[in-house]
């Protein structure tokens, strides 16, 4: 199935949340040892808690390779077993290099048979280096999603400046609605290629999303990071087009016994948060 | 040792020459198994050939990361076997995300013990996810090296916009300058925070080096991609401040039994052409 056909299916019917998976040690529940094996438990145990909830879990490489070849390997057994649970998976690696260099990222997360659906990609080395994800997505139905509007609080400084008559994300938003207007899911009229928008910048989402008809918009920086449900609505069209990453707020609701009700609690009430906000 | 400090004694007394190790499965050797044990091996012959001629080597995660843990795993190693080598280690990830998750990204590679020296980093999020890798550069003596201007075609698709009287690639190369000027090495004056700037782009890479006099400049595109050892010699300051990349013309020099020779060939005549580039 079409990435975006299928994320979008899955957000219908169960929620257009994203569970990001975080493992930073320091806030690993007590009971989760602090080491590559705890990472893998308590990536499967958030994974058990949520599946019927959340539409999609977003593995963060970051710390799983702060972890060495081990923590690699609890990522990789960790968005096997989120596959197996029917969650998409998105990992989060803001990959990107030169021509033949890309193909390598490419294949190493978006080949036939990874259990990942998507990659997150940076945009700054421009065309030539998307082309082979897009080939990859189009070949064996995979996803990407180019960052357009990053949620960290300096984001602007390169995001924000002035081209001519608009600023550089926009032109981001262009290319990336062009890369993927010949990719488009039948039945959700999305394309493989969607893109980046933090929460924390409302004003900005609510256009980006006017120039990327065809993009999904996967929108971080829900909740711990101050993204608001009204927030985040902006980035939807008829409920439909977007996704909201919640991480810390979800994963580590406790750090006790109950870490795994609490993560179940935490995603139930950002989905009741949701879905009142976009009836609005 | 500084890590500015460390690189410019090291091509001072060898070579400025970076080996690009890029093992791409369908190019290794036809004695090399094509798995994770071949780049492994593969990655330790080409460290042998040339580890009394190149300052450094510049292992491409991308290509490791393709053979899952098992090629992280690889990476690992033949990054502890090229520090037991003499060599500086410079990963190639073009890593970056937001404040905790770099945070992750940095103890993953410039933690106290890695035995890689520098990571590259991609600066499309802005000075708060530059911050600690800086802050890890200056408690371990690393290095980082910035994507400033790339060497592929379409770099300049972001790169080179126009933002009032400058392009982008100018204002990064400012903000390069700038995160690195409190942290300078004694001996030779440059800054722990580099640049990445491709010899395809002989003219900006002149102009570059004129906004960043603090900053080593990590040379890509030598070579296969183009670059020539005049293109190149812009970077230099008498001799100093810069390292060339070559990976293909290098590592892939014969296919067949003589490899490690051809190599070791191929780099020693590198040195030759820079070396008589940089006294014109």
């Amino acid at each position: 199935m079409h990435f975006a056909d299928l994320l979008t299916e899955r957000s219908r019917s169960l929620s257009p949340i994203c569970v990001g998976l975080d493992p930073a040690l320091s806030k690993l529940p007590e009971a989760i040892t602090k080491d590559a094996a705890g990472i893998l438990a308590f990536g499967k145990g958030i994974i058990n808690a949520v599946s019927d909830i959340a539409a999609a879990v977003k593995p963060q490489l970051a710390y799983y390779e702060a972890l060495g070849w081990e923590g690699m390997k609890a990522f990789w057994e960790t968005c096997t077993y989120a596959k197996g649970h029917g969650l998409v998976v998105i990992a989060d690696g803001k990959r990107n290099d030169i021509g033949s260099t890309c193909e390598a990222y490419a294949d190493a997360y978006l080949s036939a048979h990874s259990p990942v659906d998507a990659l997150t990609v940076s945009p700054y080395l421009g065309s030539d280096t998307v082309q082979p994800f897009i080939e990859r997505c189009e070949k064996n139905s995979k996803g990407i999603f180019v960052l357009v509007k990053t949620s960290n609080p300096s984001s602007g400084e390169l995001q924000d400046l002035p081209i001519g008559d608009e600023v550089v994300h926009e032109r981001m938003a262009q290319l990336t609605e062009s890369w993927g207007s010949n990719h488009l899911g039948k039945a959700s009229g999305y394309s493989c290629v969607g893109a980046v928008v933090g929460a924390t910048y409302p004003e900005e989402l609510k256009y980006l999303r006017t120039l990327m008809p065809h993009a999904i918009i996967l929108i971080p920086g829900y909740g711990a990071q101050g993204g608001t449900a009204a927030d985040v609505a902006h980035g939807f069209v008829k409920g439909q087009g977007a996704i909201v990453v919640s991480a810390r707020a979800i994963i580590f609701a406790s750090k006790g016994r109950d870490w795994q009700d609490a993560a179940r609690a935490a995603a139930e009430k950002m989905k009741g948060e949701l879905s009142k906000a976009l009836k609005n």
